[in-house]
């Protein structure tokens, strides 16, 4: 698309739900009731693994208030086939015959008093026999634990014929690729590095937890929910229950956060199958504590070589990655596939061998989180090129640009990058650090150090988004998508596109809230996707109602350019303020299928997302402890449609990774979570930020975008996790290889440095 | 549209709602409750005609538990021309200086408890100066009282400049109509008739009340609404607010009844402006009691003259109607336009003179109900045209043969009749009652009496009707349009044509409430308008859709003949299970305006209603208590989209009018309704009941409409309430001019024909 000049695209107007938030009246799902609804609490698993011998519900059902009390084998009366997910049909809506990890709901109470509901739910009395379990990624390639006897992989992983059927092994999926000869590579290499790098398991933390209320008749099921994928959830609650998807009504409000927890189906076939067996509406809303048990980001290993010749150039590079899936794949095996391509980094390799691992553990199930696996990747390789620069004595902007991709140039899976500003955004991260300047390392025990990492990231392809631009006939307008608005601000987005197309003023644009019975399909908000493919739908979809005004201008003799107010061409066509004009669209970007043999594919990704991160940390050497100084974010964010609503998305992925980085961890012992609150689990607060924090935008027109535009959400994420690592290494001569970076870590690292054992070693 | 070959078109399926209402789980506005919601309950005038001096609401205001109370003049500190209407803006929110009915809503009382709420309500004390007040509308002509000083006429009539302005009459718009020249006819005339009837003020008694929800924020008004007319209340209340119709949302779900007494505003001004002012979402919902002080069917006078010549031919007609409209207009001058100009009845008749008036009185308003004034003229014409058969000696129905209106004729106001079955129906309604074979007329005190009676309607004209078909990818649709479904089926019926356009299973077609965020425009469900208008939007939509299926199938290599299943196509299209294929039409028929000299229309309607009634009646001598043996109603259907539906529409409304001919009529004494319950306002039970009635449809192709389809759900009121009284003039030699026609009435007028005065006369 070629660039225009435009005049509501590229302004930073306020978002258009602000008003509405900031007063309480805003629509949360959360704060839904339904008349003679139910509340349903849920009694979970408190072990890892184990085989259910027997189920005592005796106690919850006898006490008062309680209206029923549901359990797997119950829900097979109304689900014959209670399995989803959207990879395998693995996860139960109940758990039956096992438990797979520690929270697993096992049954469900129902009470109109929702305290009742919690009460019961503690009286129900579980007789398990114990299994081996497993935790560990590493470990459950060749552990005595096998989490999943049999595999139903799901829709479009349907073809993958050699995961189903009966199993002794944990690998859920695993993606190779192949470029060029690596072992060749390696072979005939002038230096070789490895390294193993780790990541913990985290939660997303939507501050309003996943909720869903069914309300489900003989013909018909509502769903109202927090979710990001109306249109997935429609599909697989339309499948289980064996409906035509017009049947299955899902729909959304604002969400309170979302980051990727509530993509597919979360709590919603659960509140589906209760309404079945109670034939009322019934409420399933998680605590923050549930959200531990529910979906959070995949921990991971990754062993990472190189093969790197006399002028610092990488000419080989090995990868091997293993996901901690958890119990359930969701989204996972995606990850392994999508994210896994790029793990060898935005860098010009021309001998690269992928192999990456999608792992059944006990642990609580992984999915997808803003970055859907890149930050892992980028923690790995951009530790991995730290390393490598400094240990060739390499100015480490200066390793990295010798090796960046650049347009033209074919990306490990195939596809030729091209609008991919990483050279700019590299550049643009050193000079805000002031990276040629002389930097005061400082002395004693205060030490000061700065580090770089630069990431990057595939759009999700090929998916397809669709809208309707609706004209009302006194000019007013109506935006249907499906893409939810959970504080990206992908309203405002989609309203400024239709107001630049249809060439009018944002106010007389609204943007309805997802509902598959209004809003038409969208894959998913999700993979920072919505910009490109929603934008492009809407676009579409408003120059297709333009189309429409304009022959029927034509029509009734307002020739185009007349420019007669809207309100006069439909009196004029309808004899009184009549009719509607509706323009539809559906978006699919070009796609060419991958190759199965090598993993290539000629367009794996529409646009690309990049993201680099400078940081400055002050490491006091006594203690471990440590300050980030500053913390710069620079993304190549295309032509963004709304500035100021880009730029909070850099520092807001940032933040969150951030948390990752430095904060955040989900504690198992003995496969049973010991910090699902908020008090014991820490998000980073406001003395956790950065001193300094700055957000640079690179903007560079994405031609294939709408308006130039791209993606953002995720780019903020990629950087964050490495460059601190790097700094910290640059600060005190400590390589921290495994996630969290705390001030323990560092101090335990300058103490093995200094060959000083821990006391309590 | 040439008559084609259909397959779920035609059939009679059941109701798609009928699952939900029978189990109580259809989704009716009265039930709704929303967070933080306040409770209306409206202090009304108790007097007719009054200015008001002053309003103390200071006891309501201090009764614990209320939230707010609302005069008039708090109204308009949020919406400063507080006043509404179809066809004149002459309504207040609030009474506003002065009241002009018994009932008017004075002043409203707002809290969490609606029975705290009520009681305040009746603590406000209101200080009236009584003006003189008129009730009559032959009266009204000229009387010192005048209802409205100042006339502001709305949209479509804001070019009838005579209206604007001070006033001195309480005439609100006359209508008339001149074909030939009567005067010469009635000069040269064998034989002159003159007759007056009269009909009662009624009421549409719909089971669900009125009912209106409104949460409005600082930009945003969402109106939950047991409407028939989403569309246009967007529009009115978009005006009210000065604000884009993008910025208000009006939905409904089930109704429980409509009639016509749902259409345009009701009670959706009055919530809107409480919300504003409570700052929280307001219900107002009407008691029973309540909905007779909201809107009736209008009482009229018809003096209707006819010149006839030794043929038994009528070569003239003079028709005098007033209409009593109450103290506001509502649609009551469109009832003296569009329903007017059809007072001459079904037949052709050469020279025809129609002056009709709409009044102003200080009854509670009238507006439309199913109908739309037709019943009022059939009343009078099938009387009188009975009358002159029998006077001359010839058979009633051979006298309407020699006279009906045939193909390829103009009707009255100039426009050619085509589909319009007039002569079959008569003849249907002759062959069921067995008009040929000989009848006992019995003897004695009982005496038996046959009638029969032909009315028609023209649709309302030109209107315009959008709809959107979607089509899922599993092959499932949803049609949206914004006809509301309260009990006649139009969801069944729209689903059917979407199903028979895009030739899939009925069950896999699901049809949305109207919400104006969701399903485009409509003029309004009225007038037996949606089958024809909204039947062709819905086709037009489909076969939209169909085209676009079509095309992706051809661009895809799967071209059409393929059969491809739906589900397939959208796969091969888009890689998975995604898209949404949007089918759309707006449907306005053709029309040319109306001559403003003549008062003649080229294409005055698309098509004609025409339904006849047969009675036969058993009258007591003695006690003038009268039995209706037999009710035959015959209409001209169209080709029916549902037969089963739509014969349901014609037993609906043949008992509906039954109602309003033998025991419905609002008592008003000094102005105040003294029946305005239940309880006193006898509608028909089953014991009122005809002891045999038949429905005959003639199914005759529409060949404009719809699969040949036309509206039918008015046809059966038609001849009701005349061939009643024809059967009993028939019986027992008297003739009841005024309705409703009652055992005192005929006791009466046979102590009256046999000379012998009444005791108490």
């Amino acid at each position: 698309m070629a660039e225009t000049s435009t005049t509501t695209v590229g302004q930073s107007y306020g978002r258009l739900e602000g008003h509405a938030k900031v007063t309480g009246r805003a629509d949360y799902i959360y704060n839904l009731r339904l008349p003679s609804m139910l509340h349903a609490k849920i009694h979970r698993s408190p072990i890892g693994h184990g085989r259910i011998n027997s189920i005592d519900v005796s106690a919850a059902a006898a006490m008062p208030g309680v209206h029923m009390v549901v359990t797997g084998e119950d829900v097979k009366t109304v689900l014959p086939e209670p399995y989803y997910g959207p990879a395998f049909h693995d996860q139960p809506i109940l758990a039956l015959d096992k438990v797979r990890h520690f929270g697993e709901p096992v049954a469900a109470v129902l009470a109109a008093d929702p305290h009742i509901a919690e009460r019961a739910a503690r009286l129900i009395v579980v007789d398990y026999e114990e299994l081996p379990a497993v935790y560990d990624e590493i470990e459950a390639l060749d552990s005595e634990a096998i989490v999943h006897e049999e595999l139903k992989p799901a829709g479009t992983f349907a073809d993958l014929k050699h995961l189903s059927g009966r199993r002794d092994t944990n690998v859920a999926l695993d993606f190779h690729l192949r470029l060029g000869d690596a072992d060749k590579a390696f072979a005939e290499a002038v230096h070789v590095f490895e390294h193993t790098f780790r990541t913990q398991q985290t939660m997303h933390t939507p501050f309003e937890p996943m909720v869903a209320i069914a309300d489900v008749t003989h013909d018909r099921a509502i769903i109202h929910s927090s979710t990001q994928s109306p249109s997935f959830v429609r599909f697989e609650l339309s499948r289980l229950l064996g409906w035509p998807e017009s049947n299955v009504r899902v729909r959304t409000g604002h969400l309170g956060g979302g980051f990727g927890a509530k993509v597919y189906v979360k709590v919603e076939a659960l509140a589906l199958a209760l309404s079945m067996l109670a034939h009322r509406p019934v409420r399933v809303a998680q605590t923050m504590e549930e959200q531990f048990y529910t979906i959070t980001k995949h921990p991971s290993t990754f062993r990472i070589r190189s093969a790197v010749d006399d002028d610092g150039r990488i000419v080989g590079r090995k990868c091997e990655v293993w996901w901690n899936g958890g119990a359930y794949a969701d989204i996972g095996p995606r990850v392994t596939q999508k994210s896994g391509f790029t793990a060898a980094g935005p860098y010009d390799i021309e001998n690269i061998d992928i192999d990456s691992f999608a792992l059944y553990t006990n642990r609580p199930p992984a999915g997808a989180l803003r970055g859907f696996g890149i930050p892992q990747l980028v923690w790995a390789y951009e530790s991995h090129t730290d390393i490598i620069a400094r240990e060739l004595g390499i100015d480490p902007i200066d390793f990295r640009k010798r090796n960046i991709l650049r347009d033209g140039r074919p990306q490990a899976v195939g596809t030729i990058v091209e609008d991919g500003e990483f050279e700019p955004v590299l550049d643009e991260t050193a000079r805000r650090l002031g990276w040629d300047r002389p930097y005061d390392k400082g002395e004693g025990a205060k030490r000061r150090g700065r580090g770089v990492a630069i990431g990057f990231k595939a759009s999700i392809s090929p998916t397809t988004s669709s809208a309707i631009v609706s004209v009302n006939a006194d000019g007013s307008v109506i935006v249907y998508c499906s893409t939810v608005d959970m504080g990206q601000g992908s309203d405002t987005a989609m309203a400024q596109i239709a107001a630049e197309v249809l060439d009018i003023p944002l106010d007389r644009i609204r943007v309805v809230n997802p509902d598959t019975d209004v809003t038409p399909y969208d894959m998913s908000t999700l993979g920072s996707r919505s910009t490109f493919h929603m934008g492009h739908a809407v676009r579409l979809a408003a120059a297709d109602a333009k189309e429409k005004l304009v022959a029927m201008a034509e029509e009734i003799g307002m020739p185009e350019g007349s420019n007669a107010p809207l309100p006069e061409l439909f009196i004029k066509k309808f004899g009184m303020r009549a009719g509607t004009i509706v323009g539809t669209a559906n978006f699919k970007p070009d796609y060419a299928p991958t190759d199965p043999e090598t993993g290539l594919s000629p367009n794996a990704t529409p646009f690309w997302m990049i993201g680099a991160t400078g940081a400055e940390v002050e490491v006091d050497t006594e203690t471990g402890q440590f300050t980030i100084l500053r913390m710069i974010n620079v993304c190549d964010v295309g032509k963004p449609i709304n500035p100021a609503v880009v730029e909070t998305q850099l520092s807001g992925a940032a933040v969150m990774q951030l948390g990752f980085t430095t904060t955040e961890r989900m504690i198992l012992e003995n496969g049973q979570l010991t910090n699902p609150s908020l008090a014991d689990y820490k998000v980073p607060g406001i003395f956790d930020m950065p001193v300094i924090m700055e957000n640079g935008m690179i903007e560079a027109e994405q031609h294939n975008g709408p308006f130039g535009a791209k993606g953002a959400g995720e780019s903020g994420t990629f950087g964050v996790s490495p460059a601190i690592a790097n700094a910290i290494e640059d600060a005190v001569g400590v390589r921290i290889a495994e996630m969290p970076i705390t001030a323990e870590a560092i101090f335990r690292a300058l103490r093995a440095k200094d060959g000083a054992p821990l006391e309590e070693d």
